[in-house]
């Protein structure tokens, strides 16, 4: 790690806030990170800003706006790396430079190959500069689909669960069952927002016939699309998926010899019919994944069933695990959510974030941790 | 709600503050509550106190000796209402007359019959008071069983489970299988502290071979006993529960027509052996519980195993939960955590505390919540 300047108790507060503040910009700056900024002068806080919208100017091009003239040899605190690259708007390295910030604080990394060295630039001008301060996992645990794209071409697969104490996810095969309370559904809808597309099983979208839609919370930046994968492309043209076709596309994913009737029948209904190939009704989930990110899906929320995500966990295709539980039990006769548990590895996955109350819910995350091997400063 | 005076923003943070001082007395002062007092003058705190061993001092008494002079018109901020009767100790109303104190504002209502009316002592008295602030639910998430206590004459039995994500406690039976990692057995060790008794089931204390021990953290007032469900008294002679028998007393309940020569072997090793009625087999646990408690056993942990708990949880003998839950799986052919999830009643289940990450583990704690009809203030 380039520490060259010292880390102080002080210096974690202010970079926590500039945390709290980039999570403002969840589901209206995807595909690019959250990031936040703080401006502190003589121990007052200046200003704050946040990436508020893609396209839009950066947590701390915001942030000097407010600050003014008070940003002459103040301190930014920003949560990930400031970027030194000519994207969508300038680079913040300049940005910070002209407006004289003494010093830069500074969480994550830029994993970014045209965006990063922001650190190493302002340190040649001049500037003080102590970051990057987080290990590679804090810096994923607060963009894991910014950080995943920025190493691996597949779509960033996130699997929400809803379950049981005793790890069911309804009370029987066939059976939609509501299984968590009102605050953890307004949570899965605000966690939708982030996501380019909610993908679920044919069976779960038969059963449950969710809409999979972001609604109770105000909307991002985008409506996901969804994903539906039913290898015999049966999803009745009646679900209620298509209520909403005209905001939110819907895509299907069959197998590549699926009834030219089906997959007329859904293409009618405004449905994107994707035929793959299949192994024994299986869908391979590797070529899902290949023509989802085409669709320019970098980021999808995997809501069950639990089939698809035994397939996906199996393959070790999920990189972030939300587990709603629930406080009550449905015995051994209800689905059970892992139902091949012996076959799954679980080595490189741990907690992302710390666990929440929901109502009565509690949410645990998981992140998977292949590269966390950086101690952390903070 | 006795609410005279207001409580403010800063009175929280203060009685934050008084709250996590008392858990500095987890372990050493049951079956009195833990009890934390923050006094406060003109904004700065002179001084602090907890309950800090059973029979000594109340919170309020050590705060007070802390602040002495300046004790005269402050603020006394106190977890639990000040106690109104000569316990082992004088009165804490009286203490807090004497020393002037102008303002007390608490968290929990004392439900004791004979100490309650503390606050009202003070109000005749003149003193501004602010309480009780906390919901029942939120006192009794604080003190469980000393609030059970104060309404049960049951002893207050916690079942802390170890499982996976799919509700799995071992990978076979008869397997002893370590679920969770070191900071959650350390969190045990922790907990036991603040029981009267460790609780098992025969077949635990046999695969497991467990001693049940506080060992890793610093003991507390008394090392608890250990309770063996053992039908058939066929507990094994060599079981490491008899290593520690000179500071912790083993007790094995089984039925009252075991064999003789099975009891006279355990009450060789030291064990103290009750006879109880059975059905079946299975020991009756309302026997168990009420035996325990003319052992002056109030509080019990249930380290396991599933048909223990099973049977405590379908006859409503669990007040709380601890739920250890490690981020890997074993599959439908290990140990389920709730063999009959479909005949447990889980309505007055709640969350307690806010959950924690252990290392990789998250520790959910649930708590029956009958009685929580009061708003809470904070």
């Amino acid at each position: 790690m380039n520490d060259e300047g010292e880390f102080t108790a002080i210096d974690r507060v202010h970079l926590e806030r500039a945390r709290l503040l980039a999570h403002r910009g969840w589901g209206h700056v995807h595909p690019n990170p959250i990031v936040g900024c703080v401006i502190v002068r003589d121990g007052e806080m200046v200003a704050e800003g946040w990436h508020t919208e893609y396209g839009g100017p950066h947590a701390e091009v915001m942030a000097l706006h407010e600050a003014g003239a008070a940003a002459e040899g103040a301190t930014a605190y920003v949560s990930l790396e400031p970027c030194s690259h000519q994207g969508k708007t300038p680079p913040c390295t300049e940005a910070l430079l002209r407006a004289g910030i003494g010093r830069v604080v500074y969480g994550a990394a830029d994993p970014g190959e045209a965006s990063r060295g922001g650190g190493a630039r302002l340190r040649e001008a001049g500037v003080e500069v102590v970051g990057p301060t987080w290990t590679v996992a804090r810096a994923r645990s607060e963009n894991p689909a910014f950080m995943h794209g920025a190493r691996d071409p597949a779509p960033f697969i996130a699997l929400k669960l809803a379950m049981t104490l005793d790890a069911r996810i309804a009370a029987g095969a066939g059976k939609s069952t509501r299984i968590t309370g009102p605050e953890a559904e307004l949570e899965v809808h605000r966690l939708r927002k982030g996501f380019d597309a909610i993908m679920v099983g044919g069976s779960t979208a038969t059963i449950d016939d969710a809409r999979l839609t972001v609604r109770r919370v105000p909307p991002g930046r985008k409506a996901p699309a969804r994903i539906v994968l039913s290898p015999d492309a049966d999803l009745p043209p009646g679900a209620r998926l298509f209520d909403d076709i005209e905001d939110a596309p819907v895509h299907v994913f069959c197998r590549a010899d699926a009834p030219d009737l089906a997959v007329k029948r859904l293409e009618a209904e405004g449905a994107a019919v994707h035929g793959v190939a299949h192994n024994n009704g299986l869908l391979d989930l590797g070529l899902v994944s290949r023509k989802a990110r085409e669709l320019d899906f970098r980021a999808i929320l995997c809501e069950g069933g639990g089939r698809l995500a035994s397939g996906l966990l199996q393959e070790g295709r999920v990189q972030r695990l939300y587990l709603f539980v629930a406080p009550r039990t449905l015995g051994p006769g209800a689905v059970p959510a892992f139902p091949d548990g012996d076959r799954l590895d679980w080595t490189a996955f741990g907690p992302a974030v710390p666990p929440i109350t929901l109502g009565s819910d509690t949410l645990i995350v998981l992140d998977r941790q292949e590269d966390s091997g950086v101690e952390e400063k903070a």
